[in-house]
């Protein structure tokens, strides 16, 4: 039996049955995420193409194409060669990517769908290039710094130059601009919010308006997250927005986007109850990231979560809570982005029963070196 | 080619040729390591007993033990089961294990090899007991709190109780107890440090002492970490030590352990330069962790790490440093114990050579459900 037949095999199985920590998905609030997100698109011109970095998960990702999303976002060639082996072509790389042995994959990746990546220098571009040769064509997004201060050129003159030079050289093809408003999505006051989603548009569209001046016209306009998802996709200009934490959501985002529901736990087991207020589960570090903060444990009541080792879970209960060795408690991540690579798989619930289980297939060290050929004809059906 | 064929062909290829971001583990550093604390151990009464929660890596054990280790320390099912196929008999779970799923993979494995696990419940023990039925006789361990206020039950007659009761049951058979001293083990001061271990090691040993007076000798006493392995290792009574974080070290341990050298360095490819001042590496939040500090750039001089986003490290650089995209850059990681678990598997290297990979193999979601039948005869050939 392989690692996936394992866990493959607990579809159809009470939750009680599950192994833990584990990843669970309210099948429920997952489809209502998606619907919500999905009825803000429908009536906008810009598309939803949803960042998997949140989930890299490929059956996650097919839902989203199914609920109206035009492709998808990834973060790293794993996470895309994950999606193009699931059907999907029409990705976006919104990175980067440099290392040789990737650069490579990419190429490979390019010349089975739909792909584009995104470029901030002269380097990286004559690297793509010379990589692509006659075996195919990349597409590339110039990545414009629109005041997150990360990756990205200026926004203006120095971003159009550099489309000019893409739009020159042999085995990449031009097709736009992207801008991440990081800086942005995570602000707490929605007015504040928007109005830095708005300046950072103004940067991305303005560089785009002066390219096409110079006879460069943008196909692709791509930005946004979750936090700004609905800013960003009504801003003229913008083509599509890269939201991807909307679908699971977690205890950050859940401050700033009442509109979604949590929708991922972590499931654990109690272990010890070795005095009358203390409890510790089988959750730990290792299966629950905690750079934006604390997890929440949210099931069963009058439990709270105190602190994290590497595979414990230290928690506070009331002296008449009668939890103890082998009951389980349910936590809400404090970032799904982070906490969903830690494990294998998610098992998708309702009503106490695993309805499906879902591999994290675009996880680091998952998939073998070559992309498998993926299915169908190339044509983007994955709309 | 499977993920694992994958990783195992850049033996014998140059460091250079690596994706990143990848954990490297300096081969001289290492092996060093591990001579370091088998000189310590070879005039002492009690034996290293390496926790391979550190590592999860069969391979990096097996040197431990061909180093002089007894056996090993393990904080998962997983990675006990890893630890067993690769041929390593004596096995320790330093921790609870009460969830259904792996009780019964625990029960297969005490089949199989010498397995103990720590327990701090009766409740526990009547489930690992049912579960053992006539399969298989777990040993156990009887977890004392020794102050650092996580799992185990208070040092004394409590402690005595429940080895009472181990005795009775069937299944089980008693071995021993453990006490873990984790709020020692990263004291700063070795004053301070050697004297929390102490108390701790005197609360541990004399629990065994009044065990032993009611007719119930621990063959093993298990305690110990790398902050504290020469303090508890040369405590009277104490049988084996459970310090593991010494092989690859990190920033934190290097602050208390200057016997022992950074053997772990996490190698990323730079991916912008977007300013002068300013670059960017492919390392983040997924593959360094930082629940204990920032990681600490290493090379090459003048780049300093500033922040991680889940796949950018932001380094703060000279202007005169011509770093740029395609250059390498490598972290001393601030936790090994967390970081390592981000990452399929390790490059050992020497003067920019793969010499070895090595798979983590006793990563969560790695294996498949039943353990394959360890290699060779039953016998404690793992010392």
């Amino acid at each position: 039996m392989t690692v996936q037949e394992q866990f493959l095999s607990f579809a159809g199985k009470p939750q009680a049955s599950l192994p833990t920590p584990s990843l669970l998905v309210d099948e429920k609030r997952l489809a209502e995420n998606l619907e919500c997100m999905a009825r803000f698109f429908s009536d906008k011109p810009a598309k939803l193409r949803p960042h998997v970095k949140s989930h890299k998960c490929s059956a996650l990702a097919l839902r989203q194409v199914q609920a109206g999303a035009i492709g998808v976002t990834a973060a790293t060639v794993e996470e895309a060669e994950a999606m193009a082996t699931s059907g999907i072509r029409d990705i976006l790389i919104a990175n980067q990517v440099v290392n040789p042995f990737w650069v490579d994959r990419l190429v490979t990746l390019a010349s089975v769908c739909d792909l584009k990546v995104a470029v901030d220098s002269e380097r990286t571009i004559s690297l793509l290039s010379q990589a692509a040769g006659g075996r195919a064509e990349i597409g590339i997004l110039v990545e414009v710094n629109v005041g997150m201060d990360r990756c990205g050129l200026p926004p203006g003159e120095t971003s159009c130059a550099l489309a000019r030079r893409v739009a020159s050289l042999r085995g990449l093809r031009f097709r736009g601009f992207m801008g991440y408003e990081g800086h942005a999505v995570g602000l707490e006051d929605g007015m504040s919010r928007a109005e830095a989603c708005k300046r950072a548009m103004s940067l991305l569209t303005g560089t785009v308006e002066m390219a096409r001046r110079q006879g460069l016209p943008a196909e692709i306009v791509s930005a946004g997250g979750t936090g700004t998802y609905d800013v960003a996709g009504a801003f003229p200009g913008v083509t599509e927005v890269q939201a991807g934490s909307y679908a699971l959501m977690d205890l950050q985002y859940r401050r700033v986007r009442k509109e979604f529901q949590p929708a991922l736990r972590i499931l654990s087991t109690v272990i010890s109850r070795p005095s009358p207020t203390r409890a510790v589960a089988d959750a730990g570090l290792k299966s629950l990231s905690t750079e934006f903060g604390i997890p929440e444990a949210v099931a069963p009541p009058g439990v709270r979560l105190q602190d994290l080792s590497e595979e414990h879970s230290i928690l506070e209960v009331d002296e008449e809570n009668r939890l103890g060795p082998g009951d389980r408690v349910e936590f809400l991540p404090s970032h799904s982005c982070t906490t969903v690579p830690l494990h294998p798989c998610m098992f998708v619930v309702q009503e106490g029963l695993v309805r499906e289980v879902w591999m994290i297939d675009g996880r680091r060290g998952f998939r073998p070196q070559s992309c498998e050929a993926p299915r169908g004809p190339r044509a983007s059906e994955g709309r």
